[in-house]
């Protein structure tokens, strides 16, 4: 039995401004229109895993549940939700306590990061073999990856004599200087350190107990805890935020690979790419003759070495050359691609500066759909809102605004005070302020309609909430 | 008494995407809000301009009515509108017909470029003192710019001896080599062409006569019929488009200019500039300590010599150097400054393609005030319209969309069908496909307002015009 666990965190500040706080890397659409996440979950499906265990944030419950929903998978899910980053050892040690209560010690984990990419899918199905094969030998196995250079973003591994499939790991080492990277790549016993691995959920349990009795201790207490704040488990577990708060920030190469000597690599060449800044993006797309790259609607005029990747807008781009252009509705970025790491600092600015575009996008996911802010003036306020098929938003109230919808698609079905009625394409209704309401999709079609907000007051937070199917009231 | 006759065409293709064929550089705003042709108006009263006559196309009529209205100045003035672009010679001498009907040959005629900027208001108007002097010796004035540098994109003109408060012109030359502008400059004895000048109307009537006879035939042709078509000429004179297309295309220069010996200079230093590319715009700006520059919200991230230009959205610049960043709403231009004239290939490309944003912008200039479209889907589409105090769109109807018409501000009078209403702030009304209707704004405040078209074809040509007060039922 084979455990896909996915470990989906991180917030891919280097891929600003399309990964944003509200909406990480796991969820950025490649040109195909498909998130890493969901990409990630067709890897575990078409690698032989028969459940996938999602550990990320309680915020991103709802958002991972409809990547898993488009894959489509004729396989179980669970969520295991954090309440905050720890890093990666809590997260895979509480996610073996989960899978050893579901399937038992025995069951092999293969461990994911959510926000890689894989282009050789039968070349990764034959690495993932060889490591069910050392795995099911009670070895802790890591996927390495055979360098194509000599890059300094990276740890190496290295390897040494053969063991069974794999092969014996002589030392972890940190992200090197690029001499000794191309020391490294030269040698040929050197792999960069994936982060995806393959174990039982026992085996690595009693190597935390082993390597990391810290991380252990907390973690058994924490897993206690999640079990003792009850709910149904065989789907979703929610963390308590008091008791993962005691566990160690600690990685799990820093916590057990780098101690234990049960550890084995299977060095592999699959086009793996950790997606780690915007030129890892720009390699996806084919280049023009002028080494020119677009995803979106370009123009190019005497430039080189352009990669402009944007939606409806279009780009021209004049007598420029090595750019990344990236375009989302409301935030654009212009940078050199040797300079791509530096786009974190821009975050950091937003941040500092309490600007909004490091965390929201100017589409907004919520637990029933998404809504848009079209356009902001003085006591209006102009949404598109859309609702999945069955969804419903909170029975609520607002204060300070009225509320205009007309419905452009789709079936709505509107409570406002007193009255329940069904509005359809092309129809409106009205709810005034202090009117108790709720808008519901009853139908199989996505319903999308246009909200007017008219008031003196129209924040976000003027909404009292009287029921919530998602636990929100 | 002084005429303005103020020159607006020109398509500014080198200053898309914000000059647009529907919205052309002298409509284009400045940091400070206002555009090039407002500031044109104000120059010219600055100087005791006692009336303002624009040559422009008559697609741009009430947009650069709305211009002289900001001006809010107290002279009067007359528009000549063209049917089609001619250059400057016809411009020039059916304005001086109109002058010479309207306040006689005597009357002198100050030329302004629409679509050019005066930093130094005092000393331009000494040199419309000196050129006033002597136009009124009945010579043919031309303004030359004391050169700051070898320009290579001007014409240059040789200045001879002193002839009152001017300088004889000893010759006109094209744009020069590097090597010639050099030599030009360094002599002291050159100028640059600025395309403004000053002379009696029955003056430049003679000179054309006696130099361009064939475009002094048409222009006389074309001025009678534009007199026979009737109308009211003492505010409007729409120039017929037969006649107009026997006018030759050329430039007041080549026809009068280059060939009068009656012709002089005054030389001028008043921080003038013909805003020939997004790099002229930039130095209006201030630069940081890393000579970076924004107008609009921008992050520089270790990044030297960029211009960032922009409204809601941000722009993040991160390890880039030597750019211009031109932000609009649906079209974003990333230009090198020492490639700044060829943004017109562009223009050029877009057209060819069909593209609409080389004409219009995604806020539409109409008589009555604006449309937006906000967004556009399949089978609606969302536009905010601002309707001016007592402006009235036309009453029409639509075969295949119906209308929701939502006020956020001000007060519409609407007929829908049989009916007659006034809708104000937070109210709504609804148009069915194939009802008569008109919107109009009764009031003193502009009036804003949401439509939500729906309906199986949303194109602008589904309208049937019954009445319109701005002649185009």
């Amino acid at each position: 039995m084979l455990i896909s666990v996915v470990l989906s965190g991180g917030a891919g500040t280097r891929l600003w401004p399309v990964s944003r706080e509200g909406y990480p890397k796991p969820f950025m659409k490649l040109a195909d229109g498909e998130s890493l996440l969901l990409k990630t979950y067709r890897r575990a499906a078409a690698v032989g895993a028969s459940d996938i265990l999602t550990v990320t944030n309680r915020d991103y419950y709802f958002m991972s549940k409809d990547e898993i929903a488009l894959a489509d998978l004729d396989m179980s899910a669970h969520f295991l939700l954090e309440p905050a980053g720890r890093n990666t050892a809590p997260a895979v040690a509480m996610a073996a306590q989960m899978v050893a209560e579901l399937h038992g010690p025995d069951a092999l984990m293969l461990v994911l990061p959510a926000d890689h990419l894989v282009q050789d899918q039968a070349a990764f199905a034959q690495a993932v073999a060889k490591a069910r094969s050392l795995a099911l030998q009670d070895k802790l196995v890591t996927f390495g990856i055979i360098p194509t250079g000599p890059e300094t973003g990276f740890g190496y591994i290295e390897t040494g004599a053969d063991v069974g499939d794999g092969k014996q790991v002589v030392r972890f080492v940190e992200k090197p200087s690029l001499d000794k990277a191309r020391e490294y790549v030269d040698s040929g016993r050197f792999v960069w350190n994936s982060g995806m691995f393959c174990f039982k959920a026992g085996v690595i349990l009693q190597e935390l107990a082993a390597h990391a009795s810290d991380v252990d201790t907390a973690t058994r207490a924490c897993w206690a805890a999640t079990c003792a704040a009850g709910g149904d488990r065989t789907k979703m577990a929610e963390i308590p935020a008091e008791a993962f708060a005691e566990v160690p920030d600690i990685s799990i190469d820093y916590a057990v690979m780098e101690r234990s000597s049960n550890v084995v690599v299977v060095p592999g060449d699959f086009g793996w790419s950790d997606i780690g800044s915007w030129v890892a993006v720009r390699d996806l797309t084919a280049p023009d003759g002028n080494n020119n790259r677009a995803t979106g609607n370009a123009v190019f005029v005497n430039s080189h070495n352009v990669y402009a990747q944007g939606d409806d807008r279009l780009v021209a781009a004049v007598g420029v050359q090595d750019l990344l252009i990236i375009d989302t509705p409301d935030a654009l970025l212009i940078a050199h691609p040797d300079r791509a790491q530096e786009v974190k600092q821009v975050v950091s600015h937003l941040k500092t500066q309490g600007h909004d575009a490091y965390k929201l996008h100017r589409t907004v996911k919520r637990p029933w759909g998404t809504y848009t802010v079209l356009e902001e003036g003085p006591r209006f306020k102009i949404k598109r809102i859309e609702v999945k098929p069955g969804a419903s938003l909170s029975l609520q109230m607002h204060h300070h605004r009225s509320e205009h919808w007309i419905v452009v698609s789709g079936m709505a079905r509107v409570v406002n005070g007193e009255q329940e009625l069904l509005v359809g394409a092309n129809e409106s209704t009205y709810i005034p302020a202090g009117h108790k309401h709720r808008l519901e999709n009853p139908g199989v079609l996505d319903l999308v309609m246009i909200e007017v907000q008219s008031g003196e007051y129209l924040g976000e937070d003027d909404i009292v909430r009287f029921a919530d199917i998602y636990g929100r009231a």
